[in-house]
């Protein structure tokens, strides 16, 4: 039995990915996909995650839930078709889902289920899951960890100079899952900007012929990242190494800091993720602290990935 | 058959008039009670909401629902025990309700058995409202209205010069609210200020005896209100008018504008409504506009309140 | 004597009023021009003086000063020239001035020399006043007293729905001088806007033939707010008015109250100006407070305007 | 001759080492010191130039200049005088000036004497600088080059997680110095935090016997830095390392970037510095950008700041 997981993301080629990781891995039993708007639309996401539920063969009693369809700042949610294609899965057309799905309410049963053992990977934007800390807090408490992609701890941003997608896009949902979730991880930029799938890997991987969709989609990711990175090497799996996260603790080096998300609106800073490691300050007691992996062991990251995606040991 | 009726509210005073109202009125059908936090926390609002279920024999189909527990600002909510007293019901003891009732997704049940003939009265904090609207926003299209208290245009605020409790408390709230809402009327300060019930009233109603409540809470309100302005005549039913409106909409004039909500933190101006009303400014069509209720007519209130609350015909 | 002015304008159709009024009243002396940035640009304003000076027969010992380029804000201003023409003053071309004049220093020697009898009248943005209470506010202190034509107290703006032209445009200009100014009396929209010099008036003055320019620039003045409102009824002489206020307290009724200034930034709030007048409030004594004038008596301000415009006593 | 240097600082220890190594150098003429507000008040700064001004022998035409005395964000500035001592010279008691010095617009004749060959040293607020570009922008232009001591770019801050003190205490005045200001070379703490001078340097200094105040100064800041960080080998002296970039430009390691400067109020990020170091993204031409040093070459300091403060050539 591995690790119960209930998925939030944007079904795009990063949570696909993800996806096909949990379907090939022993370790984790993937018990809900929250899809919620993102990369593409909500209704995008739903329709993908629809179709990634025939790919990757999901039991019925996996629970695919719609999440939110806009952020909690009151905007229109913007899309990067250039980056994971116009329906989110790169090259692939997965379909339109048939009528609107909301049904988000149906994460009360999931986390009641499986309280105590289930962790939330939340590897898109913050906004469903800051709506439970506002409705659910006690229900909250039931969830054993939370693992989040987001941020950027003194390195560069992807959206702007210092934001991450994530966190710049509903800055005021992240503030809300920060000062109330309890047992967090953030999986930031620090990592999962290196955590590079080459296609030396991605080949290899589609040789061994377990893992589906994955040549496609890397293919197509890592054309729009060469494009605007010559020299980059592969594709960052920002959502795959967020979920390894939660049953692959000892790959990562951790600070456990109190964080501080930037609100201002319509700026460079929006977003911004900020951990204080001036080796002076003393932190109160009391102040909310989260773990954020600064650091990780690429070669732990590269092992594990090929070895769960083509069944081969690496060592 | 009256109007159904979803009541969001933080259970106080203010809302234990409009459901005093509510009770005595044919015209105004009760399908459930959301309990915010607000002027006190959600476990003492639903407390409340148990007690004046009981007070006002609720139907066994009256659904009581856990709302918010914090505002989106990420604040811890601020309390006014002094207007509304230790449990927010002035003098009174609701008792404390047994365990924490976390039940706020069977909020899309009732919509969905009253569509198209439901109207939200939201009367409190625009919270749990406001996570509907990045849920469920198709659903959110078959609530026939919304009527919502709050804000304050071109006139004082109650919590700072400009701004009125409920977009004071969590404005991000009431812009995603007045950002996806269709068939909105504000009912603010500017009439609510004055909807004014005297001790005359109240003892008149009382004697009459149909109104289990409303003299020790409405004697109590009105020594707050007096200690702070000792020229007012009454109390003003905030909530109870806002309820009034969805079914007696001649007792207001509106003006349809579009309406700002001022964020920036920690000022005067946070919460702030504004409505643009220079005569000479030409609106985009496409731009959102909402009715607010900018005066009233108090012999119209005086007179529907009266006879409602004792039986009798006042003309 | 007069009481001596010190000016700080624009240089707009505006100011030419209120340096027509100084010309004309035998209660003034203007001691001095400041020239700002504003309804159009500095360069253009120092133009502006030098041709009203010839006009206006300043005599020599009147400075023309140069004043802000640029506000605090860090933005380049915007310009209205539908509002007062290309060159500011209408349908005048007052020339160019010949090079750069950046001389604002010498306004050092202007409060020395009048130190405790000078009042200085400040007719359009902030900037340079504010920039003299960060670097001589021991200087300062010997101003007599401030009159600011500026922001609007529960009355629309005429730049968006709450903000007045002059706080909008530096409102970090407006909070300096608000917080160091002692003796400050704001003259804003509630009576500027209701300042209105009717064509039939106008042409009284003109036909009168001692206000030298007062047509062709009220004219075209009053083409464009009619333009804007066609049931106006005249041009409200923002700077005139504030001017006048210096000499001519009794026309105004007061109310001294703290103010509060929007800074939130690219929103219909920024540079409102926000007076608590909710009558429960209670200040603190050590709160600055500052005298704003929210009413006046137009028919004293028609019969002195008229008096002083034509030279004939209008009772 | 030397390259003439106009000072702007707030006459700390900071400034003082800087002073000594200007008075000890042949290359550099200091021509003028702006006291401005800053670790201490306006008042104190004043009075320790001119304590200054004796101990290192001014010259007669070097001008003495007081700056602004409150930053542009309408606050009462806070000082450290656990840093910088009671006076901001640690132990040393300057004594206090003869009355108000307001004479700020006195650097206007400096500027126009040295035009063109001049250098600007802003190691302090910028308050008064950024006065000069709203008012003299032309004259500005006449600057050969601006030096700033501010900001931390990917580095830790000394007020806030990510903020450096001066920009921190006046965030708006950096705005507009960053937006107007001309070959701009700004030395952040990313240099300024590692040019440490230890006691043993001190010491020798202090042998040597030609710097007259370095050993209290600098024993007194460093047993401050020593007691929030007991690891620390020395005292970082900003202002003087931003004093010698002027004339040692090849020390240091520089990028050229448009700066963003955050402005939100009242949290970690106002008066952050944040440069886009992307690789991938490519600037507008029209954006301005300015040189920043990134690094330095501590080796380089090191020799020059010891040959210069003891006469000995340090190879």
């Amino acid at each position: 039995m591995g690790q119960k997981v209930l998925f939030f993301g944007d079904a795009g080629i990063d949570d696909a990915v993800a996806l096909t990781y949990a379907y090939l891995s022993d370790d984790i039993d993937i018990v809900g996909v929250v899809a919620d708007y993102g990369n593409v639309s909500r209704v995008q996401t739903i329709a993908n995650v629809q179709y990634l539920a025939k790919v990757f063969k999901f039991p019925s009693g996996v629970r695919i839930i719609g999440g939110a369809e806009n952020p909690m700042t009151g905007e229109q949610p913007i899309f990067y078709p250039e980056v994971h294609g116009v329906y989110g899965l790169g090259p692939i057309e997965p379909g339109t889902n048939a009528g609107v799905i909301e049904n988000f309410f149906e994460i009360v049963k999931i986390i009641e289920e499986y309280q105590n053992e289930l962790i939330i990977v939340n590897a898109g934007r913050l906004t469903s899951l800051a709506t439970l800390f506002l409705l659910y807090q006690s229900l909250m408490k039931k969830v054993k960890a939370f693992y989040i992609m987001g941020g950027a701890f003194w390195v560069p941003g992807n959206v702007t100079a210092v934001s991450e997608a994530n966190f710049h896009a509903d800055p005021i949902a992240v503030r809300i899952v920060l000062t109330y979730a309890k047992n967090v991880t953030i999986i930031p930029l620090n990592v999962t900007d290196r955590a590079l799938v080459t296609p030396e890997m991605v080949n290899y991987i589609d040789y061994k012929g377990k893992a589906p969709i994955i040549k496609p989609i890397l293919d197509f990711y890592y054309h729009f990242y060469k494009s605007r990175n010559p020299s980059i090497l592969g594709s960052p799996v920002h959502d795959a190494i967020t979920l390894m996260a939660c049953v692959r603790e000892d790959m990562f080096t951790y600070r456990t800091l109190p964080v501080h998300i930037v609100l201002e609106d319509g700026t460079t800073a929006r977003g911004q993720s900020i951990a204080d490691i001036r080796t002076y300050i003393k932190f109160d007691e009391q102040e909310k602290k989260h773990r954020i992996a600064f650091d990780f062991d690429y070669n732990f990251f590269f092992r594990d990935f090929m070895t769960v995606l083509t069944g081969e040991t690496f060592t």
